[in-house]
């Protein structure tokens, strides 16, 4: 079983949900309804050492940062506003109480960057370090964004450029050497993303974005569920590299599509937009946050995925992260 | 640092809360405010093998309503009702999908016994089984119970005798033998313990119970905490144990302090209650539930813990689980 069909399964063993639970299993957060007009979002994950990160690569102020983001980001591709968070740490002998308290000084100023409270967690002993975050948000039930419905004709797009936290992984593993301004821009994207919070409510109040998810686990394999939770297929003319990306990519000489596609943890947003609204809402999106929407290509109603390289179709097959494949 | 202390600084550095989050750090769930006539509660736990649980001692649907039972507990003990719980967990390479649906199913079955569904969660690798739980419950505002609401006179009760769990683990350890219908209802205790929902509920919706936790880290432990945050003392005349427990402690020619005030795990609930009321709501839960309120003994004003043995106080100092001391 690879990842994607474990998940199913656990789906099939969790049965049927309650009333409340608006989204179950499969999305970037669950959604329910703690009253009529309400609607919260839930998303968990579980970051550990040598799996995830590795503490010789960074500080455990930046194992916080990096571990609340990824978190964060998901209320944020729901269209959803993050409340309030919980942490779970299971701590190795190595790490002292004043080690442990830096980790949480990461936590908890990214959550409050945008805007959540720690409220509540638990510790542990455990063989490595361990962490375990929870985070709550609000959406208003009209701005709720999920990943199954892009539309065939839809323009998909990303927030920003991708591969600069591969490059950053990349450069830390001593696979290639960047230097200056791209090797800061590089380890900054990988031990300190910055979920899209307000790029997540500016777009979660467009009726015109019909989906949205967001760019964790490499564009490929992001793409591929966003379409196939559709019911679609996609078109990909164009991926939009990180300069650290390109540098990084040209150095090993190898393509940019193994940072780009394969990649992850950018934490970009990744959306299904109506075609006619697409320039209007990128220069909306332009004005408030000095960068526009990247243009990646267009959902098909066929459901086989092809990404456009010097004219060529190819399939695109998801290369990105899968810890059970 | 203790826990204790660890997580008072962990709160220091957590900072301030927002004007949603109505209970942070520190209770057995934490209190938000969705819309104003709504609490939600949330609680996270994480369980790690060989520091929670063995795998050797269990089978993996037992761990999984191990687990949840304990978050389930957490919930209940703020008077809440769970609703719905995402899990994390980190899979070793020694454990198939198919022994990880068996997990799930424990999980899944034991949130559904309580009225939660599983809606979402994470996997990922890991050294060793990591489960990470939160559940997110529902409760009326005017409902909730905290632990800090103890009262000078109050009674202090269970729902019922402690120990049983650690007469489960002293036999799958080797270090005493049971047998027959004791054995299995220490196993039963420490395998598939049961949260007190309905007793949660059913005692939230008393105005006369002026405080409310879960005993999970032993009841000289909790018991310290729960007076301790309320600013007052206890004075203990009687400990519950269950039959295990004190089979238990007979087979080893120990007290059976050590499996009820260290034991922790039983996931029965500590509360205070106010004196006058205490016959008449033991009676009303007797004709529930079909057993009585265990009375242990009063909150005092002064901050002393004492337990009264054979009619000379000792005092009660916290001998429950802690990961750091």
């Amino acid at each position: 079983m690879n990842e994607d069909e474990l998940v199913a399964a656990i789906a099939a063993v969790a049965g049927p949900s309650n009333a409340r639970v608006r989204l179950g299993i499969g999305d970037d957060a669950a959604i329910w309804q703690p009253s009529r007009s309400h609607r919260s979002v839930i998303t968990t994950d579980v970051l550990i050492e040598d799996v995830h990160f590795t503490r010789a690569w960074m500080s455990l102020h930046d194992i916080g940062v990096r571990a609340m983001a990824a978190n964060l980001s998901d209320v944020a591709a729901m269209g959803g506003r993050p409340v309030l968070t919980t942490v779970a740490i299971g701590v190795p002998a190595t790490i002292t109480g004043d080690m442990l308290l830096e980790c949480y000084r990461g936590l908890a100023d990214t959550a409050r960057s945008c805007g959540a409270a720690v409220v509540g967690g638990d510790l542990s002993r455990a063989p490595v370090l361990t962490i375990s975050i929870t985070v709550v948000g609000e959406v208003r039930p009209s701005n709720v964004k999920r990943r199954d419905g892009a539309r065939p004709g839809d323009v998909l797009a990303v927030t920003g450029p991708l591969g600069a936290s591969r490059a950053g992984l990349t450069h830390l593993r001593g696979e290639v050497v960047l230097e200056g301004a791209v090797a800061d821009a590089a380890l900054r994207a990988f031990r300190t993303p910055v979920a899209r919070c307000d790029e997540g409510r500016f777009l979660g109040a467009s009726r015109h974005v019909h989906a949205m998810m967001d760019c964790s686990d490499g564009l490929s394999t992001d793409l591929t569920r966003l379409v196939r939770a559709s019911g679609a297929g996609a078109r990909v003319e164009w991926v939009p590299a990180a300069e650290a990306a390109s540098v990084a990519a040209a150095a090993l000489g190898r393509s940019v599509d193994a940072f780009v596609l394969a990649g992850g943890e950018d934490f970009e947003l990744l959306i299904a937009v109506a075609p006619r609204a697409f320039a209007h809402l990128s220069a909306r999106f332009d004005a408030r946050f000095g960068r526009p929407l990247l243009r990646l290509g267009v959902v098909e109603a066929d459901e086989r995925l092809v990404v456009v390289k010097q004219g060529v179709e190819e399939p695109l097959s998801p290369s990105g992260w899968d810890h059970f494949s």
